[in-house]
């Protein structure tokens, strides 16, 4: 079974969802925002799970279309209070209606993604519910923690870690325990699952930041430099904030604070700066790190090796894309 | 079993509820709108049909809790759509905090929610929470066709009794639904359980709109008037714009139209058109079917006739009142 199988029956799945119907401002916004794409990482997750321990990965799909479901109405909610005018190239919702509407299409789309929850076998349900309502909170806690960070300068990477953590990819842990949950793996092995998808989680939220500077022009789909010139808080500000000292770090505070500059030239500079302090390195330790621990989470899953080979090149993909 | 020894119970179980701790500006909006007060009528309403058809009440009250926070949480999210400054004479969360804040701690508490009405016996836990996702979905329904509403001066009585069904009532209903839910009571038991509260509660509701108009000023808490001073649509309105024609009409929709009036003689001049076409004997009208039918539900439902009269002596409570 290819992930491209998986796919495929996600997507079939996902053109017959019924959001509901009326008030229509209620309901089209849910169609729009899941109509606007997006890779089906985290339900693509469940299913390769699900099918490590049973054949009958398909009673796996609304349930994982579930987190799919929870998934945009975090980005929904997040936009508003980012103010985001784009996702994906197209008007966030609360720009092509209003933050009344996000609001609330928003609010139906998270009993939506718990109606869709609800499509696991009796004896799952406490369990896989359970973990889900546990799961949500924390990724409300991580974005409460970014929004926090927005105005402190001395965030620290033990911080900052635990706010992605929480943020994203405590619910990449969860869809793959999802599908544990449902084959009715054990306990051990759900953890694996969950603690494995959660270090990919990691790994690949830091490799973003790392490849939004060091990424290959030519690969990188976005502008190389976005996170600096925007002083976004990455991994990688937060290191260069922590091991530069003296007139280094006074350079790198002048930058942060000069309202207007040359965008090349403030790229070049604060990456030369990353670059004296080895930010690159020390990046690229971490980022192997946490994909280290989460291949050795899935290497200690007792499953089909064929079945696990699925899983383990998929996360392979993940970990070693350069976009 | 008196309804003061349930409000005891609630209460001390509401004092222990742990929302969650970190970062705190996540939690402590919701233990902020949670000390607010209010009547706890809905998990009122839960123990009070639980107890119909079992001695272990107490088995409800923490699912009844999570009515009790889910209803919390449609105020927070619904004051920062209407901008509200107060709510129950204190700051609202979002003017306390700020929007984000209100939006995304509301958030965490649907998902409260949903962790208080894991709360139940495995057997019950699929109907409970896939009749709490109907009834959630339709809350937010209501809520929306409330907004619509506002810029529509076309609105149906057909469509206004829709909109308060579904923005207030038929979480009433399911909160005694709940209780025959937990309580293991029938199908059809159930049923008369949510469409009794959901009638009482449509009931309760037109009352509200016609008390603001015909209460007694000795007896109402609130100044005689103010939806006709704030030109909220409320039944009377949708009915007198219905019922009145030509002049009287034409009288109606200039008061509405005026930006600056004197208080009191549009309060004065409203109520007159409305006793012209016989407003307020209209409205009582409507408001005594529905109590009556949400009676006759309660009479269709086998039980113990001391403790029904417990639930129907409050309903009479509740619909008797004049405040």
């Amino acid at each position: 079974m290819s992930p491209t199988y998986f796919i495929d029956a996600l997507q079939n799945e996902l053109s017959q969802l019924q959001y509901g119907q009326h008030p229509p401002e209620l309901y089209d916004p849910i169609r729009y925002i899941m109509s606007l794409g997006g890779k089906r990482l985290r339900p693509l997750l469940t299913l390769m799970a699900t099918y490590l321990f049973t054949d009958d990965w398909q009673k796996a799909i609304r349930p994982a279309l579930g987190i799919e479901v929870f998934h945009n109405f975090t980005l929904l909610h997040d936009d508003i209070m980012d103010k985001a005018p784009l996702r994906r190239g197209e008007p966030t919702v609360h720009e092509k209606w209003n933050d009344n509407i996000a609001i609330l299409s928003g609010d139906v789309m998270l009993v939506n993604a718990y109606k869709l929850l609800l499509h696991v076998e009796a004896d799952k349900l406490k369990s896989v519910l359970a973990r889900f309502s546990e799961t949500a909170a924390e990724v409300c806690e991580g974005q409460q923690m970014d929004m926090n960070f927005e105005t402190r300068w001395d965030v620290t990477e033990e911080e900052y870690v635990e706010m992605i953590r929480l943020k994203t990819s405590v619910l990449v842990g969860y869809a793959l325990e999802l599908g544990g949950l449902i084959a009715g793996a054990d306990d051990d092995t759900n953890r694996h699952l969950y603690e494995g998808g959660m270090n990919i989680g990691i790994g690949f939220q830091l490799k973003d930041d790392l490849l939004d500077v060091y990424g290959d022009p030519a690969k990188f789909g976005k502008q190389v430099g976005g996170d600096i010139i925007a002083n976004k808080k990455t991994f990688l500000l937060i290191e260069a904030l922590e091991q530069t000292t003296g007139s280094l770090k006074n350079e790198l505070i002048e930058w942060l604070q000069k309202s207007e500059f040359d965008r090349d030239e403030k790229v070049r500079a604060v990456t030369a700066i990353y670059d004296k302090v080895g930010i690159r390195q020390l990046t690229e330790s971490r980022i192997n790190d946490y994909f280290a621990r989460g291949f050795a989470n899935f290497d200690a899953i007792d499953a089909d090796p064929n079945r696990k080979n699925v899983l383990s090149q998929f996360a392979r993909q993940l970990v070693e894309r350069e976009s």
